[in-house]
């Protein structure tokens, strides 16, 4: 789908915050509906997650420490009626070793978020058979 | 160089669908000849490469089973006439451990894909004597 | 804070410059005071960093020979009254494994850049007592 563009936020998410909340509170405090959303940083205790197709769900991974917030891309839409982001994270430790997938959460060291609102037909996720909410597909 | 901004594109690529050839066939299909690419998701046994200069080629790693989309960063430009998405991935396996590379290939469990598209003149790769296709660089 | 859209830069830096100082020179030479930035390529002997906060300093990661710049991801802001590129880099090696971290420096073997300016409230980082430069958190 086709959007046009909106609001350009960049900011810093105070430390102790967790993220993944912080972002989809920021969204609807400033009715951010659609939107693309990036940042770097630094995160305690992140917990990531893969997608196990069997079980239908997340499988959840447990990091313990500090990381490097080297990568988050994700985007905002609709779920539930509300606006909702979807955000995937690599995380490097003090060897530089990453470890990444689905954010789950984690507490914020350092945030440093630019969201771009995108503007046009609401995209909104439906539930799908297989555990994901997904958007309908481009053919 | 110097770009304004044109469309937005924020779409999901169906499931089963080769991301990379997907990605090229909507920029062919909607006249996208410069921009930018990124995208979370999950793909199946994706291929990446890793540029080896000696050999003057990638050096192509598969991957076998389902990977988390933790990162896809890219841009579109023209190449050989047509456009052409040059794109570098972060996969992530079950246990959230990641690798990466260039795209080479991947099949798409779930791609949400955002391209947006810059105007202006045309950015063309060239073919250098190192193998690589490249724009003429900014000094 | 809020932002409007400033000029688009797409652009391959020279083989053999230093990454993160071509992109502050870059920033000072066009006058962009606020960005985003992102790339792919391949950097040689990159060095990357993981902060310390008992130090209150980084950890510096010397890695050896070419690695494909799988993401690069950051924002330009003031420090010390000019420009400064804050930049987080994901780095794949032969085989695919990834390593990452905050970007200390990195010779380019081939870099494709955009940067996006915003227009608006000059935000500057400002040295904090855990040793880092930050901007003002967003409440």
């Amino acid at each position: 789908m086709r959007f046009s563009r909106g609001r350009n936020f960049l900011f810093r998410v105070p430390e102790g915050k967790e993220l993944l909340g912080f972002i989809n509170e920021f969204a609807k405090k400033n009715n951010v509906l659609i939107g693309t959303v990036s940042a770097i940083g630094s995160l305690r205790n992140p917990k990531i997650g893969y997608f196990d197709e069997e079980a239908g769900g997340y499988k959840v991974i447990e990091l313990t420490g500090t990381y490097e917030l080297v990568s988050l891309s994700g985007n905002i839409s609709i779920k539930d009626g509300e606006p909702f982001a979807h955000i995937h994270v690599a995380l490097g430790d003090s060897d530089g070793s990453l470890y990444g997938g689905h954010l789950v959460e984690g507490k914020v060291f350092v945030a440093e978020v630019f969201i771009q609102e995108l503007l046009g037909e609401i995209l909104e996720r439906k539930p799908q058979e297989n555990g994901l909410t997904l958007w309908d597909a481009e053919e």
